[in-house]
């Protein structure tokens, strides 16, 4: 079994990637589960669906979140009532909310309902929420403290961050499916994702740090940074500010103590040296993805 | 001040006629909120939202429920899903219920958000919800428990009913714009809604059917009933079901204690000296609304 830790669009793009060198039977997501909000009175859980609509070819390539094909008239209306539209809702993506919302209100959790849609959009890999306990992870920023989709939607990820905590992680327990999983993977993959706010939310679910450390042997990350920027997001700006500095070196810093090999860029071939230096092992592929043969290498790398 | 106790389509009708012949600064409708419903995480408010569609002339007039020129982009995708698709909500009508879902997380009351709808669509008459509390109606059935809309809308209101509970009604209390608005009308009008499932889980908010009681002699009521049945829905065979019998004496009968005066419709006339003789207030004119005519007639006939 390989498990991919996993934020929204990169680790969407990895998990497709993956799938050409493995059987799909083999790979399970653990998803992070800290940018889910409620809006509208719906559970949106946009890491889960953006995974979700890449792998079932339902995803906007274009804007990295919701459906292709989508259209607008609830936002519209929506808009025309003075309601909040910050956040854009398509109405096929609407649905699936709306879905959520009504099988979380009727007891089931988020893994089972998660297990359903992926089911009905016929993705054959397994998508599992880190957690079914409520994880919200805070940003304190220089315009006061905002919550996930406020900072990275409303303020489109331009204000300063000093800090970022995840509500209920100290509370919230992993699933016994990611736990179980966890124990059993032959290689634990942490995919390309916002090392501050998409993987480490997930890992500071209760137990889940020590979880994948303790297979630290077995876990390769795919830094999210080329040429020392993200490719999209703020993930080299948040290492700054959070004191990680920049550099696939401050990749490592924020999974200090759980990497057992770490993928970087094949542009980024020199700062292999001084990461090696450090005692870490490190692997020079082609790490920007979309191209058949670059992929290929790519899922060789982190299977290897 | 006159004030209207409403249900859904037919008091919706019925304000609409009785703004031609009253300013409507002087309309107040206080709605029924017991079969209001959280579904698919929102929050739906069927009566107050049948009467600011129609008084906006927004409502599809063919259905009595929903929008005009409503799409169905949400609603097919749910289906497509698996989703609970038989309570039918439009994509102009979702935004409405994500709205109100989301002011009323945002602390705002129904009141305050019923206010907020009805002044961006450009309604003309105060709406205001019997109550911000927590009311559900609830129908002890030949097959079972079942809500309001399980009852009206998934079994198209044709099971046997043993008994009308509502839940909360207790416990709930009128806001303090409806009993400022019984104790100043002139005039409490009963729309002719349904005397059990509309009217009644309105009443049976706290202390509100001693209220209207207390104004008995202002209290005119408009029966539902035409030649014995309800021009559209169950009236008549709730009526019946629970013990109230059937015509106009029925109506009368689930209102006994509050109504100064009872309007019946001219084809019903030869039922009048007999509830004339139970000591009843009575005016034949015509109820069946559309006719302009016949319309002022029933708005004279209310307001006189």
């Amino acid at each position: 079994m390989i498990v991919v830790l996993s934020g929204g669009v990169g680790a969407a793009r990895l998990l497709r990637v993956l799938r050409r060198m493995a059987p799909d039977e083999e790979i399970v997501a653990v998803v992070n589960v800290g940018d889910d909000l409620v809006l509208h009175g719906l559970t949106i859980c946009p890491d889960l669906d953006t995974i979700a609509y890449t792998l079932a070819g339902l995803s906007n390539e274009e804007t990295g979140w919701g459906r292709r094909d989508e259209s607008w008239r609830v936002m519209e209306e929506l808009t025309s009532l003075g309601g909040a539209s910050w956040f854009g809702l398509g109405d096929r993506d609407l649905a699936t909310h709306l879905y959520r919302s009504q099988r979380l209100a009727e007891g089931a959790t988020k893994t089972v309902v998660t297990a359903e849609l992926v089911e009905r959009w016929g993705v054959p890999v397994r998508l599992l929420p880190v957690s079914d306990d409520p994880v919200r992870t805070r940003f304190s920023t220089a315009i006061g403290p905002l919550s996930f989709q406020e900072y990275f939607v409303r303020h489109h990820h331009d204000v300063t961050v000093s800090a970022v905590d995840v509500e209920g992680a100290d509370l919230a327990h992993p699933t016994p499916d990611v736990v179980r999983a966890l124990h059993e993977a032959r290689r634990v993959v942490i995919a390309p994702s916002n090392p501050v706010i998409s993987i480490g939310p997930l890992l500071a679910v209760r137990g889940v740090h020590e979880l994948v450390a303790a297979r630290r042997a077995d876990v390769v990350a795919v830094s999210p940074l080329i040429g020392g920027r993200a490719l999209k997001g703020p993930a080299d700006r948040l290492l700054r500010e959070l004191g990680f500095g920049g550099g696939h070196a401050a990749v490592a810093g924020a999974y200090e103590g759980l990497l057992g090999r770490l993928v970087i860029d094949e542009s980024d071939a020199a700062e292999a040296p001084a990461l090696r230096a450090q005692g870490l092992d490190v692997t020079v592929c082609p790490t920007l993805m979309g191209d058949p043969d670059r992929d290929a290498r790519l899922a060789a790398a982190v299977l290897e």
